[in-house]
């Protein structure tokens, strides 16, 4: 049965999460019959698709508000503005920003922990922070069968999560530290000025990602543990983030400890973890690292042990932040709309 | 009163820790007489100390007995071989090594924290672990007040942690991924090979320090355990510890949660670590990182909130491995041994 092909919008396209997409949607054979990529910035560009340049002009609502599907992978802002126009005008809408993701009305989902927060009616639909992404999908099935009380979370974030910016500070301060430590000695170097990031990330790690509030916890530590307790809906579990900017490029990493409300062994989790969809266990000595993690679809998870006290694991996770933790979940949230035909042309439906 | 000065040995006085070793005896005016520095490998080589180089030759096992104190920052190995035997010929013996930390004959000492452990007919001392020191320090009045019942630590250890040949692997990896990198886009590249670490350091992280046991905790979090029961004097304290070793230079860095068995608000807390000797707290959105902890001799915390569950509190901990952790320890130790009149030179006691 030929599927009807699906006017496909793409705001942000150009950007690093955009990009991921637009490849992503080719890449998984998604059935578009016409792409639309805008550009959220004012800078005119152009996306690669099935072998061709397509161009990414500036924002056009009218255009968008006649496609059957629109990702938003921009900003807050962008997705404030555009989200519920779309969404109300008929659009199915996967929104990788966090505007919308504490909404109470907008389902926050990853389809292999939580496909059944999906509603017909709820058009406006959002993806998840991408650093809680691989924990929520590493340990659903430890939250599933042990019910998870508390969590602790020390994360090793990667700095194209914080965008091109970022990376390309990154590049710069690494390229002229390096230079300086070529006869392999290490001195104390003053530190370099940053702007995208609050402090020089080459050879450091910056225990911030996201602004403090009145309690010190940063922005992402409080999203962190929001979105885990939405996805797992388990609003009374105690979580506690540490989120660190690390010198890395993508693969978001974390350091867990989950204490359980019912006892499972160590052997016992990484039977039930093996079984989980959208995850790869490593075992014995072995252990993902954001190097492996990167370009990979899949979760990756490791160093399953005991933690502190009796009923408490803990485990590392690394996820392409790129990937699973934006770009990729947004598509299968797609996917997961045309298995349940929720999803289809508008154009045809009324022709 | 003009102290008698000392024939002062120093084995491993080539080696990173070395190095800082020397310069620290020079800069805190500690009363050498003569230096006499050994390379613990084969190659020839001198020190500066005073301004001027002074040879360290392979290990002479009659000139370290004929001093009054010998300072240990080699390897384990060596320290098993000489740490004894110095000891019994009443040379006073600082060990930066891991080979005698555990023995309950052996004190295992961080002045600031438990320098009550020092025994006048104990000879032979060790110093702890690079990566505990931080939190030993930055949490001794917490733990002195509230007690600390459970502690998770998720480490951020410098590449310098794991020597020089490490090092020189981690800037050449570097400058071989920036250089693929210099457009500012983020290829996934396959990960280039390594030998001094177990994975590529180089835009990584790596959640292996030492080798793993049948439970599944390295080398390293079993160290930091142990230790951190040892010099709290805190044995039944449950520690669970993630141990990464990350790109940087210098500066070892941890997330820790610390449950407590009485209640402490973190301005409490805050106000206690303030009056903590060898500690510098920062407040507010300020914190510190590696690059800001390199080279200072003051162990640095920040972000005290609190944690997951009641009695818990959250903080980010950073100490120069290759100085608090280290070479400025083990000098702060013979230091405390002057202050208490043990330490003297032998000769001009026999003469």
């Amino acid at each position: 049965m030929p599927r009807t092909e699906l006017i496909v919008g793409v705001v942000g396209a150009t950007g690093m999460v955009g990009r991921e997409l637009v490849a992503l949607l080719e890449r998984r054979r998604f059935p578009v019959g016409e792409l639309r990529p805008f550009s959220s910035g004012r800078a005119k560009s152009s996306v690669l698709f099935r072998g061709r340049r397509v161009n990414a002009p500036g924002v056009d609502a009218a255009s968008l508000a006649a496609c059957d599907i629109v990702f938003l992978v921009s900003s807050d802002e962008v997705s404030l503005e555009l989200g519920p126009k779309l969404a109300k005008a008929g659009v199915w809408v996967i929104d990788d920003s966090a505007a919308f993701r504490m909404d109470p009305k907008v389902p926050l989902v990853i389809p292999e922990v939580n496909a059944s927060a999906l509603r017909k009616d709820r058009r406006l639909i959002a993806g998840p922070n991408c650093t809680m992404t691989g924990l929520a999908v590493a340990a659903a099935a430890l939250h599933g069968a042990a019910k998870v009380k508390e969590a602790r979370i020390a994360s090793y974030q990667a700095v194209s999560g914080a965008g091109k910016a970022a990376l390309n500070e990154f590049f710069g301060q690494a390229t002229r530290r390096l230079s300086l430590h070529s006869d392999g000695r290490a001195p104390v170097l003053s530190e370099p000025k940053s702007k995208a990031l609050p402090r020089a990330i080459a050879t450091n790690v910056i225990p911030q990602v996201g602004r403090f509030d009145e309690h010190g916890h940063s922005g992402e530590e409080r999203k962190v543990a929001a979105e885990l307790r939405k996805v797992w809906n388990a609003p009374a579990m105690k979580v506690s983030v540490t989120a660190v900017r690390v010198p890395t490029i993508r693969g978001h990493a974390l350091a867990c400890w989950l204490t359980l409300a019912k006892p499972l062994s160590a052997s016992k989790a990484m039977a039930l973890m093996k079984r989980t969809p959208g995850l790869r266990l490593s075992t014995g000595a072995d252990y993902p690292t954001p190097l492996s993690a990167a370009g990979r679809e899949h979760v990756m998870a490791g160093r399953v042990r005991a933690g502190a006290t009796s009923r408490e694991l803990a485990l590392w996770v690394v996820s392409d932040n790129l990937l699973k933790g934006a770009a990729l979940n947004s598509v299968q949230v797609a996917e997961e709309l045309l298995r349940r035909r929720w999803l289809g042309s508008r154009a045809a439906a009324r022709g």
